[in-house]
């Protein structure tokens, strides 16, 4: 069974049919992650309950944790304005990264300057 | 005056030369929206404390905010564990999304089975 018809419809898709899908723990807001999706992944995820991505590096699908444990439940899934990004709010068992990291992000900060509104703005 | 050459070398950029960025709000964590980035948009982003993207679809630099006064000022920024995803924690003024909601994912969510443990899964 495909992807309901009518969401397959609204998903715009990159020239390589992919979506890019992040990944945010539900309870914490922590981003997690970003991976990418094609409808069968997609459709997977949304009947499963458990996050299923394409791997792009070995050209196959990817359900989130089976080989690391590191499951992903599923407990939102929500299409952007555009139709062209997925948010998926999840409950991540351990390390969302392969590092060991909790997060995708945690270990590479970059140099930042710090953006502020003009302290005396008019209204 | 380019991007730090340090931080070129560890990008991983698609085959449109763009990297996706995922843009959160600092202090509640709400996922605001994905944009997308080529070296000079980081660049700017990075030296200018304003988010700052490539617009794919008018095919130039976005600074955001500057048309609607949707600012996003810079907070933080990662590069993800593969170099190919950056996070932007960034403090929004009003909404992030074109359609005026807050968030580019507050409409539209889609029909998801909700994953969960094994409720009598051994330790």
């Amino acid at each position: 069974m495909p992807l309901d018809a009518e969401i397959a419809a609204r998903l715009k898709r990159g020239g390589d049919g992919l979506v890019p899908a992040i990944v945010q723990q539900h309870d914490t807001g922590e981003v997690l992650m970003l991976a990418w999706m094609d409808d069968e992944a997609l459709h997977r995820t949304l009947t499963t309950g458990r996050a299923t991505y394409w791997s792009r590096s070995r050209q196959e699908y990817w359900v989130k944790g089976d080989t690391s444990g590191h499951v992903q439940y599923v407990r939102e899934v929500a299409l952007d304005c555009d139709g062209d990004t997925l948010l998926l709010r999840v409950d991540q068992v351990g390390a969302a990264c392969h590092t060991g990291d909790r997060t995708c992000f945690d270990a590479d900060r970059l140099p930042a300057v710090q953006g502020a509104a003009p302290e005396h703005a008019e209204p």
